[in-house]
């Protein structure tokens, strides 16, 4: 099962800069080989669920080995069995319905 | 790793009625004997996390069966390493607050 | 314009108890006189748009005030124009199914 | 108060396609006047907490006169006094944490 996934990891009791932790979390996916995209509030990430999954355990367990006592992060999970959607052809369908 | 997760399954294409979908996504819960509490926008799971985990995917699973060719879901997910809590205690913690 | 809301406010840069911040909240929603129901991962509020919207504004207001110097904020936002529906009625809705 | 904020409207009960829908807000955001930027799960928007606001209202009404009877949204909201920052700054900082 494929997914596409809005990550946003939130590490509490470190300060009010989080950077860190995110800059690490991409380093994670990136290790992990997924397709992944950082906005200003979060990062698409599209991949097996599985896969995507176990990057995000790892994304819990590197922020907290960073020194973050407690974390909270925000999911959106996003599948579909009625046919292959990616990343960019969202966007693009949505460009397209602007554009017509 | 422990975590405490809050989850809204949200089918898309199966009509305005969701209960039926959510219902499937308790039953799932249940098996899995993982603790939680639903509430009017989602429910609330506290338990390991690859244990957890499971048990989203399979609701992922079980409600694309059920016939929605399409979800949207969003997680809110919970960890600490400073100290064990639990769903009850971070309520019991806010009450208190409010009490004294 | 009705909505049923769930809030869940995260200070940042004040440790990692937040309790004392979600009870200020807790109070905001109490003296908004909104119908709201706390949950291990946030808080269900029911009522008109403009009323709902303008505690989460107080919210952030509140917990700023506090000492909270950043805040990151997750809500989840329902609103049906085919029938009105209670946070009760839609947990009633997925209990019955469960019932059944 | 200033906000960025990330948007994610779902329609229910108009079948799978979402993207019409997903078009109709960014034309919101834009006759708003705000600063915004699609992401394949939703939408950054940057402004003044009450103009950012009244623009995620005015997608539900929207949303709801294109012929959606329900419309359940995900939002993160982030806002900071101990200094201004904007939507392509923390983009930036995470980068510059990657980069050295």
């Amino acid at each position: 099962m494929k997914a596409i996934v809005d990550l946003c990891v939130v590490p509490i009791g470190v300060g009010v800069s989080v950077s860190k932790y995110v800059a690490a979390c991409q380093q994670v996916l990136e290790a992990a080989g997924l397709d992944f995209t950082l906005h200003a509030y979060g990062t698409n990430i599209e991949g097996d669920w599985d896969a995507v999954f176990a990057a995000v355990k790892k994304c819990h367990e590197t922020v907290h080995e960073l020194g973050a006592p407690r974390i909270t992060t925000t999911l959106k999970v996003g599948t579909r069995t009625d046919r292959a959607q990616s990343m960019a052809d969202k966007i693009k369908s949505v460009r397209h319905k602007l554009d017509s």
